[in-house]
Order: structure tokens, then C-alpha cells, then sequence
């Protein structure tokens, strides 16, 4: 038998709703393996009477029907169980649990004692309005690509998109530190011809550069790109960790807005019964995670996201999270300009778009095209605006 | 359209082989899809003929039936596309295609070429049995737990264990640095009891604290680790990012064996269809990444890995990988005893048996649940080895 001792514990604690399948018995049967395998991991019958199965052990709050088979379920555990660091926290939420079929973690509930423990997003949407003297409009994002293109090449694309007034001129996701465009070297022409375009526009585009890669070259790829001139980072945060994204956006040296891709982070939202939902996934742990935007593909694309799950997402990056600034939703994958309609309907203002692809194949003129994109989206929004 | 430029490639290429679902014209078309989808991420139109469309696109190497609605795919990337470091390689492999359902990495097939530019596991299988002076048998790990004990009632139970015989006495993996169980005290008094057991009985037991945490701390409390004496290391890569763990690994000042724990990572291989296979993930990728030793649920326990599932993850952990050596298959999760037969007869005698509650529910005594243990594995070990 296990000893029982006195826990220094607050009382406070934090609550996962989830969603869980079966029969009413088998559900609650669930409910009360999660309790377990969250926390103790630790046959139920051989924890004494004591604090070790009253505070530590999770505890169903709620159990309620939702449709035929399906079931909401709200766990509550101590704020303490999370050592108030994200690692452990997300352990708590969902660590050996997603090892087990039929349970899905739909949304966070946590207190001030636990959110205090996370700066979250250092910018969030006023941030990025500020940066780039946008206050209303939706901001446009472009990628550079493809891949195997050389850093002038590169460069050159980025000059185009920012002279014909795209905001955010990100690098591609799958541009790391290839023998083909080296970081180091791309960065540098890119942040330049960006800064050429502003000069000769007197806009405030800004290129983000792809941080992503060896977890001990990170910080240094960033401050690098800071110091050439990068107004913002992009990061795949499934790659590299959550946890390293959170690293970049406190660290107070590098101080650029960050954007999450979701590249492998799929696995977690494919299956509706499964996993975790688009909105605590690409909305409120992207914010806990420190991103100022997170990017999903937009439903229609040549993705499988629906616009019901797009507009969760939405949901999730501006749900109240105590002190965490919302964030902007940044669908992308496959648009075309001739979308944008529908996409203001669906995000209205407060929206990055991000157009890869689409914006090549609307015309020959790269800048032409972006320049076609920012009138129609700033008119559009104006109209819509209007409406309300 | 997109200018065409010379690309520096050594016509290298690393193979991926997907398991797709659908019919043939539907399996066909994402197999096509995948090719751009996880390179150049453009229109397939507007890429000029060249070595962007020849060399980084990727290409369909092999496609074939495997039963109704079926087909396994094998799909070519040139080894540059990788940058040659982790967090690329499995954007490459998995990133914008885990977005999409009806796709699965079944196998990862690797040149030199790139295998190179990993260290991989740096003791594997013959590491831990010479610091372990356990040159033929099973190896066994038990976990310390549950989480709510402070320190010393932690360094109690590593002290019976340790006792009693087990080789490897981890944390629970939910073991952080909760305030209840501050990370440095823990580790200090763990060490030292299993220390002071082992001067007692002669053994070489290890201790092996958890180092899964904040990201900007893992190394320092590695090395904090190391200095206290602990014997090896735990880290919860899809906590972390699997290339934390490949950083600690790399690390010439750390260098003690590496165990990985699955938390957070069921959601890639909960479902056939989807995801990336155990064989891939657990097997190849922690080999990748550095782990020597890969914890997943064992078949039958209280998770629902099948014994087929289990399996192919043994065969993963020492399938060929050019120099990466083999590491130790860690079946856990719900083990009793009187399991341990069947598990030799599956595993062999290359196993670590992590067993955690069933030793404290074997009987009141825990050195002489933990001696028992071991006397069962070493005879029947032994017997099995006879018969072959």
C-alpha cells in the first residue's frame, strides 16, 4: 500500500472538456479511466484515503448525453498536477489518453492560477494591426515558393508580392536550410528585397522567414533573421515542438510575431472522434503556445477541413483565456481569389489570408495580381464592414 | 510562371512508402497529390519542365494493390529536400499530407546519404547491457509513482525496487517539477537511494529521472541529472519534439541512454488508415531521433494496441538503419505477471519489461514482488533460450 502525506495543493483547478464514444456504461467507464490514467497511472484500489485520490486523482465534473452514442465530458484536475509548464500540461490533457481509441479533447476551461503561468501571444492581433498599419482591414499572406528555387529567385517573387501590397511575405514551410536556399543566405536577400519594395512603395510588408529546424539552431536562426531585417517568424510547431515556439515568442531578444503552420500536427484533428478539435488545437493551445497566428487549411481547398471546423477555429483564437490576446485565424491550402467572398462571410475582418498558389495563377504579373487582391479584399471588407 | 534554375543535387533518394485508401483513380490521384503536396506545395501547371519538376517533386516509385481499397505507394524524395536534419525530414515525410485523411506512413527507407547526417541512438541494445552487466537477459524497468508522493517516499519505493533487483527504476512519466515533487529534490534522493541499494546488494541498478519539461531547460536538467548520479534518461518526445530528444542524445557532455515515452503521440497510430504505422514511429523515427529504448503500450494491457501492433514495433526498434543500431522494445502499460511468459514467447530475450502497478499489486512486499520478478524472467529466459 501506498503511504499517504500532505500535499501542498491550492485548491484551484483546470478543467478538459472531452468528448467521448460508446454506450452510456462504457463512457463512464472512460471517465473514470481518464481520472486515472492522467494523473496517478496507478491501480484505483491500492491509493489510500487522502489527498492522493481527492485532489490528485481527476475528477468528473460533468457526464451528459450528447446525440445517440456520444458523450461530454468535463474532467477537472489541480492546477499543480501541470507543474505550470506546457509540456506537463499538455501531458495532463491528453498524454497516455491518446493512446486509447474514442476520446477527443474539445476545449479548455482554466483558471487565472493556471493561465498566469503563460505570456501566450506577445502580439496577438493588435499587434500585428500596429506592425503593419493595417486597423481593420483582413491582412493578406503569401508563401514563396516552390522548393528548389535559389534565394535570389526567391528574393525576386518577394519583391513582386510586396510591391503589389501583400503584408505578410512568409517563406514556404518546407524551405529549412537546404543546399539549394540556405537560410542564412535567402533570409538575407529576402529581407532585403522586401525592404527595397517598401521603400520604393512606402508600404510595410514584411517577410517571415521559416524557423523551423534543429531545436539547438532555432533561437539562433531567429535572432539571425531579426538582425536581417525579418519582421516576423514562421514556425511549424509539430516539428519542432510547442513547446519551442513558446520559447521563441517569450524570449525578450527576439520580440517578432510568430506564426504557427500545422504541418504534422494533422494526425490529431483528422478523425472526429479522436484526438483534439480544431479549436483547442489550432485556437487555444496555439495561444498558450505563444503564436500571434495560426494557420489551417481553409475548408473547399484541397484539404479536408469543413467550414464548420474552420469556424471553430476562428472561435478558438479569440475565446476569452484570461490575459492571452486572441490571435489571428490564418486559413490557407489551395484558395483562389475568387474565394474571398465567401471567406469574409465565414471570418469576417479579423483574418489573415494566406494565398499561395492562387495568386500565381491568376496572372502573369505576380505584383498585378497581389495589387488585384488587396483592392478587392479591402472593398469588399469596406462593404461588409458597411453591413453590420 | 516560375524561372528554371540549376539545382546542386546528388540524385540521392530516400523513400517513403504510404498506405492509401480508396479506389484505384482516387488512390492514384493522391498518391500524385502527395508528390507535390510535401515538396513544392504548387500547381503542378505552372512548374516549367527542369529539376524542380524532375529532382524535388516527388516521385511514385512503386504502386501496388494490397487488398479491397487498398494500395501501398512507395513515393522517391530527393535526400536535399530533408535540409538533413529531423524536423525537415518528417515534414517531408508527413507534414502537410498528416492533414489529410485516408494516408499512412507505413516505412521509411533511408540511403547513407542521409542517414549520415544522424547519430542516432548512441548506446542501443549492447549499450544498456554493458551498463547494466546484463549481457543475455530481459531487462526490467519498473516506474516510480504515483504522482502526489513528495521525494522521499519516491526515493523510498526506488530503493525497494532497486533492492529487489529491478535494472531501470524511471519516473512516472507525469513526474515534472510539481511543486509536491520539486524536480532537483527528487532526482537528488531517487539517486541516492538506488546508490545506496546497490552498494548494499551489489547490482547495477539505475536510476533514470524524467527530463521532459520546458524546453529551455531539458539540458540543464540532464546535466543536473547526470551529476546526481542517474543512470539514464526519460523523455517524453511528443512532448518535447522528437528533436529534443535527438539535441540530449547528440549531447558529448551528456551521454547516458535515452528512453522514450509515447505520451501525446497515440493520436499518429490510433487509426489503420491514417497517421504513421508503430513499426514507423515508435521503431525507425525514435531511432532517428536517439531514443535507445521505445516505451509503447504492451497488447492486452489497458490500452488497445493489438499483438500484431506490437510486433512490428519490435521489429522496428532493429530493423536495418545503415549505423543506427538496434535499441530495446519497452512494452508497458497494465503488465501483471503472470504475463510474462507470453511476452517472452513474443519479444525474446531483447526486451525491456517495464512493469509498474503489477508489482505493487504482486503482494505487500515490493523487493520481494521485484526478485520474484526477476527470478521468473531469468528462468524462463533462460529455458526459452534453450529451446532455440
Amino acid at each position: 500500500m501506498i503511504p499517504s502525506f500532505p500535499i501542498p495543493l491550492s485548491g484551484e483547478r483546470f478543467r478538459v472538456v472531452y468528448r467521448l464514444i460508446g454506450d452510456e456504461a462504457e463512457a463512464r467507464e472512460k471517465a473514470r479511466d481518464i481520472c486515472l490514467e492522467q494523473t496517478v497511472e496507478f491501480p484505483a484500489d491500492l491509493i489510500p484515503e487522502g489527498e492522493i485520490r481527492e485532489q490528485i486523482i481527476g475528477r468528473v465534473e460533468v457526464f451528459e448525453a450528447r446525440g445517440e452514442g456520444h458523450w461530454e465530458v468535463v474532467i477537472s484536475y489541480a492546477v499543480e498536477t501541470s507543474g505550470f509548464e506546457l509540456a506537463q500540461l499538455l501531458n495532463v490533457i491528453f498524454g497516455n489518453t491518446s493512446l486509447k481509441p474514442g476520446v477527443r479533447v474539445e476545449r479548455l476551461e482554466m483558471p487565472e492560477a493556471l493561465l498566469s503561468a503563460f505570456k501566450g501571444p506577445r502580439f496577438g492581433r493588435a499587434g500585428w494591426r500596429a506592425r503593419l498599419g493595417a486597423p481593420e482591414r483582413p491582412l493578406l499572406c503569401t508563401a514563396l515558393k516552390p522548393m528548389g528555387l535559389p534565394p535570389r529567385a526567391l528574393a525576386d517573387l518577394a519583391y513582386q508580392f510586396a510591391l503589389g501590397g501583400i503584408d505578410i511575405i512568409k517563406d514556404d514551410h518546407g524551405l529549412a536550410d537546404q543546399p539549394f536556399a540556405p537560410f542564412k543566405e535567402r533570409v538575407e536577400l529576402c529581407a532585403e528585397a522586401v525592404a527595397r519594395a517598401n521603400r520604393e512603395s512606402g508600404q510595410k510588408c514584411i517577410y517571415m522567414p521559416n524557423v523551423t529546424g534543429p531545436v539547438d539552431k532555432v533561437r539562433d536562426n531567429a535572432l539571425f533573421a531579426k538582425e536581417a531585417g525579418a519582421g516576423g517568424l514562421l514556425i511549424s510547431s509539430g516539428l519542432t515542438g510547442l513547446d519551442m515556439m513558446r520559447r521563441l515568442a517569450d524570449d525578450d531578444r527576439i520580440v517578432l510575431p510568430i506564426m504557427t503552420h500545422p504541418a504534422l500536427q494533422g494526425s490529431f484533428v483528422t478523425r472526429p472522434d479522436e484526438g483534439i478539435s480544431h479549436y483547442a488545437l489550432f485556437g487555444q493551445i496555439a495561444r498558450l503556445a505563444g503564436a500571434d497566428a495560426s494557420i489551417f487549411p481553409n475548408y473547399g481547398g484541397r484539404f479536408s477541413f469543413s467550414r464548420e471546423d474552420c469556424r471553430r477555429i476562428a472561435e478558438g483564437t479569440a475565446a476569452p483565456m484570461g490575459h492571452l490576446k486572441p490571435i489571428f485565424p490564418t486559413p490557407g491550402g489551395g484558395m483562389s481569389l475568387a474565394r474571398v467572398p465567401e471567406m469574409l462571410d465565414l471570418y469576417g475582418r479579423e483574418v489573415i489570408f494566406l494565398i499561395g498558389g492562387g495568386l500565381h495563377k491568376h496572372g502573369p504579373d505576380l505584383a498585378e495580381s497581389c495589387r488585384y487582391l488587396r483592392q478587392l479584399v479591402g472593398n469588399m471588407a469596406a462593404v461588409s464592414g458597411e453591413r453590420r
